[in-house]
């Protein structure tokens, strides 16, 4: 007899989020592609890290905002599509406050502030790590480098 | 005797805007990485266009938000940073309104709306030009693939 | 023979615009108790003024940020309600710009910029239209008070 | 012989930001006359409620968006202006996830998540804390009324 792979309503909500993060991972080339790693994901939660590397560098020789805000969104992507619901972003701002450089790890956790119907709303925040000079010295005290904030729009059907 | 270069003040804007953004391109890894193509620049105003590519695609199979945001944000940079001082994003944000798919060449129009003291603010339109099947039949007329706002802030230096 | 009122569906879409603007006007107490006046509407547009008064002032005897928050909004709810189709603000940004003062005379107008589906976006630009010592001299040329970003959300029935 | 009052630079930060928020309270004639009351402040947070009265109401008999941002604002200005550097509103957003009615006492509470150089980051949630018909009956675990984002900058002087 073969033992029957669970279906995702009887999933704890816990399970739930990881198998879907999971399937949304395998799916999802420009998380993997940039050398994203998902830290941690709970019902409305993710936490992503990426290390900056040299074709993330602006002109400025920081990372370009581009890449700090493609952090975030994944963040906050398998945050709003942990309930297994699918959800796209309809809309996001992003503060820059301190720059991030080759080599810093960033570390963005996202957070579900408010469902609303098919609506929800998502804070991300990215913080540093660690810095080449520092490895082993998180700044988690310190200034985050952005604040990201996300609106979300669940759309038909499921993720599993 | 040898011509002198011409020197930043001598030059009229849409000269010290394409100096400019030459200057710029030739520092920006990722913007040149990312295969982007500078269209068009003149004081406050630039045009890039990027086409997408299989590892900018997320799990939906669409252009993953990160990298509509970095087209936006790098046209946003070249409008900014066009009358030569240096200037960096505060903060943005973006509204999602259409899919962009595998193959899609996007432009993205940025435009300055108001600069006040050390502080500007500047919309970028991206829209679809050509699409894998219809590579000859521009959709302008359609609905904007995104609509960005950016916030720029002067800090110190020049970008010549 | 009575004349039948026109309905709706027979409407040009300025007049439509026109009745659905007059209807709104008519049940929106806020607006109206601003002292606001409806300078034009159009489909997908609308143009309103507000003189700011001393009840309208905060701590640093500039008009406070809410009340030209109000005001944009305002412009913006008659803009994504003239094509009459019951329609709220989902989310809203400003940035300002420029003070107001005790007297002066400002200008919001309200333009659709964007239609998908259910959402839509305006942009909408409050400039200074006279002051109490230059009551005759618009400064149309000088920098925005504040530009404001709304996005839609359609919902059941019709304004008419 | 006379007690001294105390100078800004002696008091510890709590009753910096007491009576910095009794000197802003005193000026600020927008605030006051829409009958807010200040619940708390303390240094870079402030508490304020408001009830929503019948001339703030827009066209769908609901609060007008321009007052429960106002609502949302001022509790902003409070929380930025607590350090006793004067400080304004660079920019702000709202996303608007349920409608107030006539009658509902509402209370924003203002937060400071980040500070970097001159520029700051708030966030402020509107909660609905009793409706006419269930005056004692708080709905603190409901969706949030409004949730608001502002960006503020200081300027020269202090509120003291």
């Amino acid at each position: 007899m073969t033992a029957q792979p669970e279906s995702p309503e009887n999933m704890d909500p816990q399970t739930l989020a990881e198998k879907t993060a999971a399937q949304l991972w395998a799916q999802d080339q420009a998380t993997q592609n940039l050398g994203m790693s998902l830290v941690r994901v709970a019902p409305g939660q993710a936490v992503l890290r990426m290390t900056v590397q040299a074709h993330m560098l602006n002109g400025h020789q920081t990372c370009h905002g581009g890449y700090l805000f493609t952090l975030a969104d994944s963040a906050f992507a398998f945050a709003c599509n942990s309930h297994n619901q699918n959800t796209v972003a309809a809309a996001c701002s992003i503060d820059f406050l301190a720059p991030a450089r080759l080599g810093d790890t960033l570390e963005a956790t996202a957070t579900e502030v408010a469902l609303a119907g098919r609506s929800g709303v998502y804070d991300v925040e990215i913080r540093l790590v660690s810095t080449p000079t520092r490895p082993n010295n998180p700044t988690d005290e310190s200034t985050p480098v952005a604040l990201f904030r996300g609106k979300s729009h669940t759309i038909k059907g499921t993720v599993l």
